[in-house]
């Protein structure tokens, strides 16, 4: 096998034959060794269908790479509507040149990460591009989960008096990528929070099944997850300052860059929504597991001021919260 | 709204949300509308679950564009397990500079190519790279489908004795668009062949359940499609290169350039394998829809050399077919 990615790994023909198969072997399951284009299985019920696409620059950075970002992001976003992630897809764009050896590395990540969130790769995709028409790599992830009977989770359904809860301190994962991009040291440094959330969503609808609204903050942070409910749900969002934690190393990379820690990307926190009476005892089950042994709640839905987040600042001011209008971090997912 | 892509339209804030919103609006149904991170439907028995990104270039074409290709990919895919297609997720990574006039064009393509698959587009995804990182524009599908009662596909079923199908004429995919990219010029102008077939998928099963391969010969061509049927199915194929169907235009051009069309990509073509007792009621009602109207009988499935491929030629000699080694023609999926 050559050590760096040809065009003709993306003929469809030998090489592409090849590459697969030697490539994919860390992944084998019954399905995906069919080799049909289509897995094939059975399934009933509710289904939860999702997608996403990853760009993330560089492909390696502290605390993941691309292919564990590729796996938790689809298993995030599945769980997110309460479904139990099951089957993922895995479409790989490469650059021409890249080596064999990363790939592999990566390959090996998305393995690790699918073995932790318990769900099978089950078909895929391979396309090269020419030098210099794409960035190393880009990876599409699809994926399909089970909705468990009275699980009803969507942005449109928090009501006044639910509790927010945060699962810990945010703005790790965009600033690592961001760090590692651009070369900046801190004094600690910062690590990503890439995690598959899976298992602590499904402790937290094992003990209530009154969790109204529940998002991965990605792109566009905190800000853009709260604004999403408030608009969706038609309410309005209450948030106090002091209860957000941001890890000191983020505080000082945000403090230093000009960046609001509420609009940074993390791919291991989840924001829940919750019906008032059982918010004490989903926080308490939050905080034995190790992905929300720090969570807490932030604020809670209230009637006044329907699709507008409104914080309490640290000063005791109010201040309304946007979603970012530019791009403050370009490809850090 | 801008007229051409930026950054910020990928940051997951404000200029994401709008982007979403109006460019998406060809597509809405009541599944993707619900603008949360999962499509949520019922659906049970056997699924059939695919992925493909599309990197083609250029990303408009004679016959079709990436997104009319990345709807009927997906489409075929699933209809090659003899799935009905139901529901598609489409993720875009789109360069920075693209014109919102192009992008707008390429959606619309895919809102028809979906209406004529009787698909729904329920879930998606926005990525936005910087200029010189991606080439315009990729995509990716993925597609979720129902496969029948009593329904069995897979490229390892071919018996010998079975018969091979072939729904047309072969090559006219990949000389559309290396000619469009390449500037080329053909007396009469080739065509991509570009569509779904799962309609003409159901009318072949509603005769006969006895097909036992199913697959559309696209990158690696007719070759690698019977290849792999070959090595999958561990039993030989013998195919007769008269009774292989080129369009004049198609065999001029891979005379020109010294390409083999049984190398060439096709995108509304497929083959299948058939019981001998059934082959003919199949393709009889295959010749009745407008996509295998000149379906015919190439070949048949034998015992001897497993594994392989043989053709006998126009000349009376025997000839093994191998799968493409190099990269002919990169970019034309």
């Amino acid at each position: 096998m050559e050590d760096k990615i040809l065009l003709a790994h993306g003929s469809g023909g030998k090489l592409s034959h090849d590459l697969i198969v030697e490539l994919l072997s860390p992944l084998a399951n019954p399905i995906l060794n069919r080799m049909d284009d289509c897995a094939v299985f059975e399934m009933g019920g509710r289904l939860a269908f999702t997608t996403d696409s990853f760009v993330v620059k560089p492909i390696f950075f502290p605390g993941g790479d691309i292919g564990k970002l590729a796996v938790c992001g689809t298993v995030n976003d599945l769980a997110m509507s309460g479904a139990v992630p099951k089957y993922l897809s895995l479409a790989l764009i490469i650059e021409e040149g890249l080596s064999f050896a990363e790939l592999k590395n990566i390959i090996q990540s998305i393995c690790t990460s699918a073995s932790e969130a318990g769900v099978r790769i089950v078909t895929g995709d391979t396309k090269v591009v020419n030098q210099g028409q794409a960035d190393k790599l880009f990876i599409n992830t699809a994926g399909v989960g089970s909705v468990p009977e009275g699980v009803d989770i969507s942005a449109a359904n928090a009501r006044p008096g639910d509790k927010i809860i945060l699962s810990g301190n945010i703005g790790d994962h965009g600033i690592a990528v961001l760090s590692q991009r651009e070369g900046l040291r801190f004094e600690s440094p910062v690590r990503s929070d890439c995690a598959p959330l899976n298992g602590l969503v499904s402790e937290m609808l094992a003990v209530s099944k009154n969790i109204r609204c529940l998002r991965d903050p990605t792109r566009g942070g905190l800000a853009t997850t709260l604004n999403d409910f408030a608009l969706q749900s038609k309410v309005g969002v209450r948030i106090a300052e002091t209860s957000i934690p941001v890890a000191k190393a983020v505080a000082a990379a945000c403090e230093l860059l000009g960046f609001d820690p509420l609009h940074i990307a993390n791919e291991g926190k989840l924001v829940a929504v919750a019906a008032p009476q059982d918010a004490d005892k989903i926080l308490a089950k939050m905080k034995q597991h190790k992905y929300g042994k720090d969570a807490l709640v932030i604020g809670e839905v209230v009637k006044e001021h329907p699709g507008r987040v409104v914080m309490q600042t640290r000063f005791g001011s109010s201040r309304i919260i946007d979603m970012p209008v530019g791009e403050l971090l370009p490809r850090i997912c």
